[in-house]
């Protein structure tokens, strides 16, 4: 199944529905996908990213693989959804970076590896925006990586029985490819970053593991169209002011 | 006013109301204390929290005073409310921090610390439980500061008619006071974090900023009670497991 969450126009509720060809199907009624407008599919009460989970892009910013995932937040207040903008802060180097998202479907704590599949919703793809600047001089990367519109999300949440992974992670700037990675290059695997995660913290049905980006990372500027294609999910496509 | 969320048994639902001496007013009917569960008095989507905001605090922990406001997350799942138990992480060196929490009433974004007390809803009492252990190898204090039950909250909120500040605030564990600061000695007074807070990030109704903590900071344990004091707000009593 394809999870979207949409709206009729501007303003109007945000409902949840399936995504079944070109058509939404919510509530017993369908809608042409071209007359809805998708938002974040998901609304996650907070999202647990994970730095350097490829060892290429550990590597090309000169860090070393951790031996533990490297966690850090995102606030509810960062999630756009497809096609919104992403607005820069004020620093002068802010990058992308793809990552493939892993929603979750059940509260849950202390959650084994080997049970960690019952707990997910499904996977979506997520842009870690990321201000170097502030990444640079900040203990906690709350400016860097928390800023509003840090993080989008889309476009819709492909569950496990229909795309389970491995993933090929790709991100565009204007048509071209700047990061092309494969989750099978992760360095803690779902199952584990699950385990992990979960051995202090609950996690809440919507929120969002961020697994980490692929090497590649680089500027955005105003005017810029960014896009995150993961296969057998779709393209996360975001213009940039 | 003195603002209270509450309920009438365990899973009964939580529902607001004001707190008039010893007695809870919700829609129209009235509740004895004793006869109530207080619960956390707000559910944030976020608690933006301040280090190092106490000169004295600062030092005692070997840090140099910062120039901006030194921001982390703790996440939504980490609170508690009045009476729950902290259960301890376990790492062996686990603080409490005592802490004026400022709770956000209006949704807003690029709020000058002129304007700041607009968005004020009002003042609770926060314990930010913090597990050194972590602290020291975590670049992100995700599990540090993150896991279940590190940001006990309340019990109540009261607005700023009718306590404005400054604040004492204390701390004493199993009765032996071990905190004794005043938000006098801040080095970012409130408005100054709001301004800085939101020059980047919307902040939602019922969000906490965690305004830091005074010197004095100090283990836990289980089996003990730790109870954060602020004056004209009230005592925030959590056993320890």
């Amino acid at each position: 199944m394809r999870l979207v969450r949409f709206q009729l126009g501007p303003g109007r509720p945000i409902r949840a529905g399936t995504l079944v060809g070109e058509v939404v199907v919510a509530e017993g009624r369908t809608y042409a996908l071209a007359d809805v407008t998708l938002v974040a599919p998901c609304a996650p009460t907070k999202l647990v990213c994970v730095g350097r989970n490829y060892a290429a892009h550990a590597k090309e910013l000169g860090n070393e693989v951790p031996d533990k995932p490297l966690l850090f937040f995102k606030p509810p207040s960062a999630v756009i959804g497809p096609g919104e903008e992403i607005v820069l802060p004020t620093g002068p180097d802010v990058h992308y970076e793809a990552e493939l998202a892993v929603v979750i479907g059940t509260r849950c704590r202390n959650i084994s590896a080997r049970d960690a599949h019952r707990v997910i919703l499904g996977y979506t793809c997520l842009n870690d925006v990321s201000d170097r600047t502030a990444q640079q001089w900040e203990k906690n990367w709350v400016r860097a990586k928390g800023f509003d519109t840090s993080a989008p999300l889309g476009p819709v949440i492909v569950t496990p029985d229909e795309a389970g992974g491995p993933f090929h992670v790709q991100l565009r700037v204007n048509g071209e490819t700047r990061q092309d990675g494969s989750t099978t290059d992760f360095i803690f695997p779902i199952p584990e970053l699950i385990e992990a995660i979960t051995a202090f913290m609950t996690l809440e049905p919507g929120d969002v593991i961020a697994t980490g980006t692929p090497e590649g990372v680089g500027p955005l500027h105003a005017g810029d169209v960014v896009e995150v294609e993961i296969d057998g999910i779709g393209v996360l496509r975001n213009p940039v002011r």
